[in-house]
């Protein structure tokens, strides 16, 4: 299965704003892309409306993800990207015998992945996390359980973001957006010693009918059984279609852009979807209409 | 100058518990090490008094730090360790013509330091940060005026040590151990754009007066003009002779011992000390006599 | 001067709601009414329309304020009320020589407002506040210079309203909605020993040009030379027409209404304004249009 | 069963403080007082040795509570007081059928004991009692299912205590000293519509074995049947010899001493015990010898 992402952010800046931005695919998915990704920043004279490229440079942070650094000037600030991935057409994978590791078998690389962090007061809620799951049997059933009781008694409303709301604010608020409910799910997973990790990405609606506008999306990893799984508190169905871009210890991390100065976001566009050899999007089942803003109104951010 | 540093720390183990140690010496002192540092973890039977060594892991975590995991056995635990350094005989350098780089002139390792942490909420403390300090000069009048704001409006006090107190609780309460007082100054200088880490290491009485029983101690380190300098919110003058142990984010990163279970501690021991070249211990100014209580009461940590 | 105040305010009760409401006026002003107040709750048929009567209980609360109780079925309920009363015309009064008592000379009745509260953590803030208003003249400089602060510090935005945000998130997110406003100046005065009380009430425009659709109001007051004043840390011009309905500790307290179980709030209407002996709406200066949009969308509350 | 109880407290002070005390007993006690209540206040010269009466002057709150108002000059500091009580000799009522109200049919007066206070956020708790509790019986068994719960989950730890500690603190932070196990305690029951108010007094050991060295004590009510009933989620037996002193909100408004301006605690002595008609003590069962150490040092407060 092919899948392109697509992304176009525009902000605008009062003022000359250094940016660190996490948007490109992860190097672990270099094998599979199939058409040479692109990314471009480009500076917009509101006076003009000439548009010149930005230039960036490229590194590989502690993570192993890759950013992309510039420095826009005052006016408008164009990010633009797309891509094209073989996917294996399969859904988010299950494995219900996957164990859980004493810690001393960890791998060392995991074990930072237990500490807390900014959003994930790991601390704070252990005591808590012990009350809600020490009854249930380590490993995959462990996790899953974790994931569910998130989901289900988190709300999701847009309207509750903040970027100051940690994984103990979702836990008494009971409501968020996206990166909340991961924030809560790895919190816990990490206080029962199981390592979780958040992720960024692209999750569309592949083979599925048409949900909503679309939006970078938040994920998170366990690691159980010698490898990373993916879990998801907020859509807790198997999904397919993921495309992943970072991953670290929390939304710190993985911030879709880090802005050193102010940065008005002024229009959003994000989609990924399914498309066939010949690049033809695939249409969804249930005859849903792909609606294409190329450019919405900033602000509806999952 | 040559400095021994040596330690022995006793927990008592109601379980069997794995833990994580970074009680080594950072890598970037190997070719000042004189002897061959030591370091062990041996079970005590509490019963017969036996005591058998455990069998320790090191690995390098990502942030360059050596980092020690083994699983003690339920009973008692005693961590013990020891190294000669060659130290330069210097204090903390001092470089007021030090500059404060662009954002976007930073190196790429550096940038991470700039982002939020677990006690260190940049976010939060980001616009409290601007009315202190932004009328002052960028670079190292900048650095060194939020390490002493921070030095002058904190009060020392140990029983106010608790594991989840975080910069902003520092902020308000204005009071906290010598790993809050770091936080606070990395915290206020992040939100100022100057990268900043956080330090472990010994800091013994050094050609100074006698002050009190040795511990662990933190300190932190800002970068400006190309490289990392020294700095330290609880004691602001200048001193002589640390021993750097480990750098992170903050304190969750480089905790001197991280239990996966039960521990308490029962015995704690630091010193760090000047010693000739016989091994000799040279003697303080003052005639001040260091107190050897090898095993004092735990529980007097800074 | 006579003002007309008076509002709607519709919900839908998923289940039987036990309610308080404090929509009343301040008793204080009994001598000023000039038509009997009234105020109805209704019950509203979703399926026929029809209205009921709910019978309403009114009791007095220990702070003073005229406190309605009443239990309101599932389905939809209709809180209403208008009331006009005589007003002096004249704007907030100022009295630069105000003094503030010393502690010893505050009525008892004052003394409880020096203390923390739910949203005005006095404890938390009292060293803050020392830092920023201590080099103030004590009286109603100081009460100035701090309602001043809050203004110029913290920007308005409706969409970072929350229930459970306090003073100290307000001083450090820096953003509110009029409530906000009040508890930062509140618990910053109460820091620096000035008593001060938490208001909700109507302020319309009165004799200026029209701002915006009406809506309940909240501001503070301040006790200084023997009396209580008014101050408003978001409009912190000097207003007219101020109407009061509730005094209290802070929002906790005088809550518009305070309903044990969900109530969806889905329309909202509140306006105050000036009408002449025979009952008709004073123009506003500047030829400014009231818009009388009875029932407009719940939700934009300030 | 007569009571005597007693206290001495001392402070030094730097500069001349006012102070509000609420050290009297409860006015709803003065029909069983037997001997005159004593309550003095003492400047002490700190070189010539010197006491000098300071003048007390007394008010009520507006919770019923007696207040005590005096400057105390630079210098010593010493508050003593003592009473003896008639008491029936029985332990805290138990009443396994006492109903719990619908809101709707609570007294006005008890309506504010449902509301968040500083220390008792009942609207972050809500959601975590609703979890907890919402499948208990309401009435005698969900107060005391509360009760129970924490004083199950909470350590006690004199060291744990800080003045900004709050209920959601405690409930993640499992530790605590007495008011902290009460003000859980009292959030959790609000949350479930159980009016629940704070009190302060003495509780000695009275017919039961001696414990510790006496100290003012914290306890809480809960409104259920028309009446308030004693529940203690610190010492969750029933005890007998309650002596009350205040009751309000939460800690805030009943503090034992409210100093604005330093006042630094540095010797404390309370005690409660039985005595015959004669005033003689009564012996402890077990033999116990009551420890009198008039002044013992001061910090060890519960």
């Amino acid at each position: 299965m092919l899948i392109r992402s697509e992304f176009a952010i525009e902000f605008q800046l009062p003022c000359d704003v250094a940016m660190v931005a996490m948007l490109r695919l992860h190097p672990s998915l270099d094998r599979l892309v199939r058409q040479p990704e692109v990314l471009g920043a480009e500076h917009i004279d509101r006076e003009t409306g000439n548009h010149r490229h930005l230039n960036i440079e490229e590194y590989t942070d502690r993570f192993g993800n890759r950013c992309s650094r510039f420095v826009a000037p005052q006016g408008g600030l164009r990010l633009a990207g797309s891509s094209v991935t073989e996917h294996a057409g399969v859904p988010d994978p299950i494995e219900t015998n996957a164990i859980q590791h004493q810690i001393e078998d960890l791998p060392h690389a995991t074990l930072e992945y237990l500490l807390a962090s900014r959003y994930c007061q790991v601390d704070a809620l252990s005591l808590v996390a012990g009350d809600l799951f020490s009854h249930t049997t380590p490993g995959w059933a462990r996790a899953i359980y974790i994931r569910d009781w998130v989901h289900d008694h988190i709300r999701f409303d847009y309207k509750t973001a903040r970027p100051t709301k940690t994984a103990l604010d979702v836990f008494t608020e009971r409501v968020g957006v996206c990166r909340d409910f991961q924030h809560l799910a790895i919190t816990f997973s990490r206080a029962m010693n199981i390592p979780a990790r958040y992720v960024t990405g692209y999750l569309g609606d592949i083979r599925r009918p048409y949900s909503s506008a679309g939006d970078f999306s938040a994920w998170y990893e366990v690691f159980l059984d010698n490898r990373w799984w993916t879990m998801d508190a907020r859509h807790n169905d198997s999904r397919m279609g993921r495309i992943l871009m970072a991953t670290g210890r929390d939304a710190t991390d993985v911030a879709i852009t880090t802005s050193f100065g102010q940065a008005d976001l002024t229009n959003f566009y994000v989609e990924s979807y399914e498309i066939d050899t010949e690049g033809k999007t695939v249409p969804l089942p249930g005859g849903g209409v792909r609606d294409k803003p190329w450019m919405r109104e900033a602000g509806q951010r999952g």
